[in-house]
């Protein structure tokens, strides 16, 4: 497997590009707020000081740019887009943080953990409220009102979505009869909604509304549910220096794809063990090698890696549905291997 | 002292049809999350059967859509805004009731006391994310789209001003240094924001931009003020039955004007005892009779009542700059008086 920390490096050039749109848009916020804000992004330490620490990689953004070029769009126009589906990942990712009690975050400390909730839900509040303002910038790219207008209705429905998904995650966080389907409805939602609204903006913004966007639009979502499955495996079976989390998946009894589909398809004493620790309040120790074996041998691991390339051979075809010139649709092939392939 | 309980007559007629207009939105909203956002509406209680029970006032909604007729506009065009600026005023009564710690909201339990802090701060951004939604429907109302992007964009800058105020309000909670000055300039954030925006959209959906807009702007962050001042004096002075709070803001050490005040204004044994029953985790019992008696002995609850009455004359200037005939600046003239006087 070929194994990757970042991001393809024909990606890097939109690396700077969508950093120095979010730095306009965020550097516009109140100053107060802007510490907090700058601190999420990995941009400063918690003293305001600039900081050298891993930040986000821009998954979404890079998508819409892509996407963007794909159809022969000016990515520079299509840059108040991927401004906005960043600010929307970040705004959620501060108050799931708080939501699922995460301590850290990239290796550092959660928002939360160094402001106290309170401050951490008004700051993830204050970057929902960025993304709009980063998204109506349309405007100064001469981007069309009604598109404008479009393209505001389309994130909001997916900020509803990602809504919906994460009432769905808490919701199944204390039950053991999840089935696969449930979990891959709520994957749908929570991950797979913001990388289809990016792909699909991406190209919207700079291109006729079209079958083109709307086979885009489809691309995102199913690159989304791969995207999903591969971090549930790596939150099981990466290495924890890689994946950045404090303690994986399993010590907090995530109860992801694999998870869910060794309750539902193991048996006999495996099913009991699993089902006994995913009762507990933490699973520590040995235990946690346990239920690393008890699924493996549940055929979970094979089943969820096969699952994501699944979605990703789905994703390609809506990729080859846009019609597109191969030299178009290459880098968006790239990028979909990549995310499949990731070791983080 | 004219003590009215409810909106003057004149508003009724707007609460149905704003009701009518946010049951669409909230009903459109995926059906796991629409029980809570139904609750907190205070349209069914936690177990989906509808209630009787006391329902916000929809006084932002008012303003918006009481402006717009001042302005000769039609109502039915302004109610997406109507509803907009509703359901972001919901959305941070969501979420500040978590930042807060309070356990009542209109005499019954908090959203995050019934459906835990995690659902709560996910239903809030749900909410959020559906006054875009409500305000996107401007375009079924035949609103350009020019306006429609500008009024998301004065929205989204109004929910930015609200983050930075909630953000010093937390910040202040600590304190015992703040200003009258400081507390004001939070509160003009915190409230006034949305009651501007409010005022502003009303006309300016239904108008050319002009200096009215401007002055009903001016006119709605006036009034915003005097609001918020007389909420803190109710919040020390006003019965618990009409607020519907649970403790009132004395127990809760909610440093409010008044007691900003008093704690900038008070002197000698007055001061030190102020001080050091706000140092105090809460207050309770005796304490709470010798906080009052200190208020009313540093002409905290006068300059209190004073200043609203102050802010709320400088709202009729900015009405009369309107230069709108008498008959049109009425309504709002009414309401004015009626906000700068209840006991709730």
């Amino acid at each position: 497997m070929n194994i990757k920390r970042s991001l393809p490096d024909f990606c890097t050039s939109y690396h700077d590009a969508v950093r120095a749109e979010l730095e306009k848009v965020i550097d516009s916020s109140p100053s107060a707020l802007r510490n907090m804000l700058r601190y999420h992004m990995g941009w400063q330490d918690e003293h305001g000081c600039p900081c050298r620490g891993e930040s986000g990689k821009f998954i979404r953004p890079t998508l819409c740019l892509l996407s963007c070029e794909a159809v022969g769009g000016d990515t520079s126009q299509a840059m108040p887009v991927a401004a906005a589906v960043e600010l929307i990942h970040s705004f959620s990712l501060i108050h799931d943080d708080i939501e699922d009690a995460s301590y850290d975050r990239h290796h550092r400390p959660a928002v939360w953990r160094l402001w106290g909730q309170p401050q951490a839900i008004n700051a993830g509040d204050a970057m929902f409220a960025l993304a709009y303002q980063a998204l109506l910038k349309l405007k100064e790219k001469g981007i069309a009102d009604d598109k404008i207008a479009i393209s505001t209705r389309m994130l909001s429905l997916a900020c509803l979505e990602l809504c919906e998904g994460q009432y769905l995650d808490l919701e199944y966080e204390n039950r053991l009869d999840i089935t696969v389907d449930d979990y891959l409805g709520m994957a749908a939602k929570k991950t797979a909604a913001l990388l289809a609204v990016s792909t699909a903006l991406g190209a919207y913004v700079s291109s006729e509304y079209s079958r083109v966007v709307d086979s885009l639009h489809l691309f995102g979502r199913e690159l989304g549910m791969a995207f999903q499955i591969r971090d549930d495996i790596m939150g099981i079976w990466g290495m924890e220096e890689n994946t950045g989390k404090s303690a994986g998946d399993i010590p907090r009894r995530k109860k992801t794809l694999p998870v869910v589909y060794g309750l539902q398809h193991s048996a006999g004493k495996g099913k009991a063990s699993l089902q006994k620790l995913y009762a507990q309040e933490f699973i520590v120790g040995e235990d946690i090698a346990e239920v690393k074996r008890v699924l493996e041998r549940s055929g979970a691991r094979a089943y969820a890696e096969n699952l994501a390339e699944q979605h990703y051979h789905r994703a390609l075809a809506q990729l080859e549905a846009t019609g597109l010139d191969s030299s178009r649709k290459a880098p968006l092939k790239e990028i979909a291997c990549f995310l499949l392939k990731r070791d983080f």
